[in-house]
């Protein structure tokens, strides 16, 4: 039930609030009125209210100064937010209706100052879940940004989650369709997806504000500097669900994060919390979830000074010896989902798995 | 001074006590009569003793539903039990006697549903150390295994210490009768031995109830899950030993502890306890003692629940571009103990070190 | 204004103070006459007062017993020492006075029982920094630890600072005058400095006594046990310098710290604490600093008594694999420093850096 329209005090406003137009979901806020229900206000102290002409200034997406986006909203600022992940569509769309230079349907891009931010902001599916068309446009923006001037690359998403990773709904509809010809696609979609992120040359910065999960957190390790939000959580449960890890995660977890806790990770659905990932060496930093996007902000906005030469230089010292056996690592990884898929035992397996999870839920 | 009958409340009985069956040493637990001198029991509560009749869950060999072991004994529950490492030789036994389809001397190897469960549980040597022929029992445990349809195998241990390594008293008295001819077959033993870790293509979880001492620790990367109890402990002081390091520790080490606490591992012989282990990436996750047996079986049986392709694919996938890898290590690190065990300079300055050890003792 | 005689109660002496001379700066003593303007001592409680005639045990360069360092001055302990890193030129001196079998200028090299002794005490720079003449000294006494009899290496520091790393205002310097030619020069210093660490065969066992910035911290994974005192701290800003990673700090950095620390270390100049540090890999054990260079003399004495083979052996097995892959990172890592202070616009950005800093400071 996606509303389309602007609603509760959005305004397309160009310019007039720009200073406080600061507003991008962590999940630490909410819009008045619809959120009402669920919040539990009555057991907040007052001082927490935040006025309805007092913006929330928590935001990555329209912290950027140089953009036109103006979310002027009135919102209750909970700080104890740990226990919803409201997926808050109309926040999205509204991020995206003011979003004046927006090529792309699933993600939102945004050319700043010395850097490319992008932000998966999912219309088509749910949780920021990825599908072979938006996996296709983050490899366009990716492109895009490998050529611009930009010096460096920020990754992000709007709403509460970060990525739910490959959007299962979807993969079960269209195997079951024509599971020969879908299961090439798909794991090409997937293949080429993670490959974009192998071969980007500049520096890439990832913020997690929510859930990472799958694929979503698989390519972390191929970003170059991954902050999280506290409420920021990592999951690849690729056996439970009758996957084979994707994203090269079967090369780079282990190295990261030891043989021991990767196994664990991807065998059996190990969920790592944003401070055990950032202990473990998968996250450079956790922050605050009230002021990440400031820290994030700050922090990226210092990167983009240096020189764009020293910036994709040094990534190069550290990437280039790695980058033909991700490549061969990822292509294995790819090739095996698809024999997975396109086995009528390997996709039962899937299927009966998702089936009992979509009637569970 | 083991006995081999069955003593202390212990009986054959097959079947009829089945649901109490659960014992399985972690050190938390010890038998009446036997331990009530060191004990100190006049210090712990009387609400901590436990009654003749109540068997203690809290052992992994026995909660194997379809097993056949059975184990009533009469025992003290120590809960602050952290300082005595007993290792009491008649439990083991008890474990032995009772079980029906053991065809090994100094293992246990129990078929469970979904997967294979191997217990050292070593008659000929005291901690479970390894010689040649206890070596050559996991071998052709790991070798069944890996032929029969389980999809994963467990390795445990029966007593309170996981594994002390090599048999150093087996190691002095066969190489000071034959240096040339007993340090080549004990040094291919090992290689074998490690060798069969590393080509093993099911998943390996290792529990670790106690103490894992040198190739008992080496080995634990070569597995894919380690799950440790708060009691367990790790060290490897190969160099104090006057040995080179085995178990291709020298290269998986340094790639998950980092190069700085490997090497005060391997070089001084640093100890590290099941915390520090777990988060430096050695172990996976660590369980409180009391109920470590429940946890790993629970989660074990899980994952025995998975798709065996996807199992093995998997490891596959994360092991395969190591493995040729670590089996050049592999041979050079044996090759290097064989040349140490044949000079008689290396010779004389380990009998000179472990000697000095055992008058010490 | 490096004062060459010895002052302050610091005494020539040799032998008769043998057993008081034990002094090294790390950050928590000064020397009484000098310090007390800024050490605020009014406000510490009197009982932190050492009398003139209690020496400090608390040093690393004099703990040595065969050594003919003699220290007796009079100290005031400051517990509280944290804040102050006061780089006492004149300590350095009175140690180097005192040294009799010194060849070097801006290092120390002793002979001790089973092991060398390097320390950093440069008198060209401040803050042992490194210039391409004192990266040569280190060189040469690497050299001849190789060739001599003992069985490993100790490096360590004089003064508060273990080392700065480069130093820019020699780099400046030099740069400025002849870019062509001094970019190679100083390039290749830095090559053959990181190479004579990685082709080392002998266990190298660093202690940290205080901050290790730029190459002084990049180093550190080419050597073998790190100990760092809890007043040590690790940061290399390449970027933010205007430069590219060195000392195979791209390659080893990732590898230890994992791909979004050490990025963030090289990108975002993120400071490591010890405690830190040795959390991630980088250290092995941090001591207090009061008993640091006890702590440490203890271990490298423990490690001096085992077999010279199985030390060397033991090495040779972690790194040999490793060698030729690090031999190729530094000099890709140099290549690309040579091209960046040859380039006019390269070095122009480290010169506005720079300078910018220098009239900050």
């Amino acid at each position: 039930m996606p509303l389309k329209k602007p609603h509760n005090g959005l305004q397309n406003g160009d310019g007039s609030h720009e200073k406080d137009s600061r507003h991008f979901g962590n999940g630490s806020q909410q819009q008045n009125m619809d959120l009402n229900d669920h919040e539990g206000e009555q057991n907040l102290p007052s001082v927490l209210e935040v006025s309805n002409d007092t913006p929330v200034v928590n935001g990555i997406g329209s912290s950027l100064a140089n953009g036109s986006l103006n979310l002027h909203s009135t919102v209750k600022r909970k700080l104890d937010g740990e226990k919803d992940y409201v997926f808050d569509k109309r926040l999205r769309y509204s991020v995206r209706q003011n979003e004046s230079n927006c090529r792309f349907r699933d993600i939102v891009v945004r050319k700043e100052d010395g850097f490319t931010h992008i932000l998966l902001s999912s219309q088509t599916s749910d949780n920021n879940a990825l599908t072979p068309e938006i996996m296709k446009e983050v490899r366009r923006a990716l492109c895009n940004a490998s050529a611009d001037d930009s010096k460096l690359l920020l990754l992000s998403a709007v709403g509460s989650v970060f990525c739910s990773g490959l959007d299962y709904s979807y993969l079960i509809g269209r195997l079951s369709n024509d599971r020969r010809k879908e299961s090439t696609r798909i794991a090409e979609a997937i293949r080429d997806f993670v490959k974009a992120f192998i071969q980007f040359k500049k520096p890439i910065v990832v913020a997690i504000n929510g859930p990472a999960l799958g694929l979503g957190a698989s390519i972390l390790p191929l970003c170059d500097i991954v902050w999280a939000s506290e409420k920021a959580w990592f999951q690849t449960p690729y056996a439970t669900i009758r996957l084979t890890p994707a994203g090269c995660s079967s090369y780079t977890f282990p190295q990261i994060l030891g043989v021991a806790l990767a196994n664990e990770m991807l065998f059996c659905g190990r969920k790592l919390t944003a401070q055990e990932a950032c202990s473990r060496g998968l996250v450079s930093q956790v922050f605050w979830p009230t002021t990440f996007s400031q820290e994030v902000m700050l922090r990226v906005k210092e990167m983009a000074s240096c020189s764009a030469v020293v910036l994709e230089e040094s990534k190069c010292l550290m990437r280039s010896f790695l980058k033909s056996g991700l490549e061969d690592v990822n292509e294995k990884e790819c090739q095996m989902l698809k024999q997975l898929w396109s086995s009528s035992k390997g996709l039962d397996s899937l299927f009966s798995y998702l089936q009992d999870k979509i009637y569970e839920v």
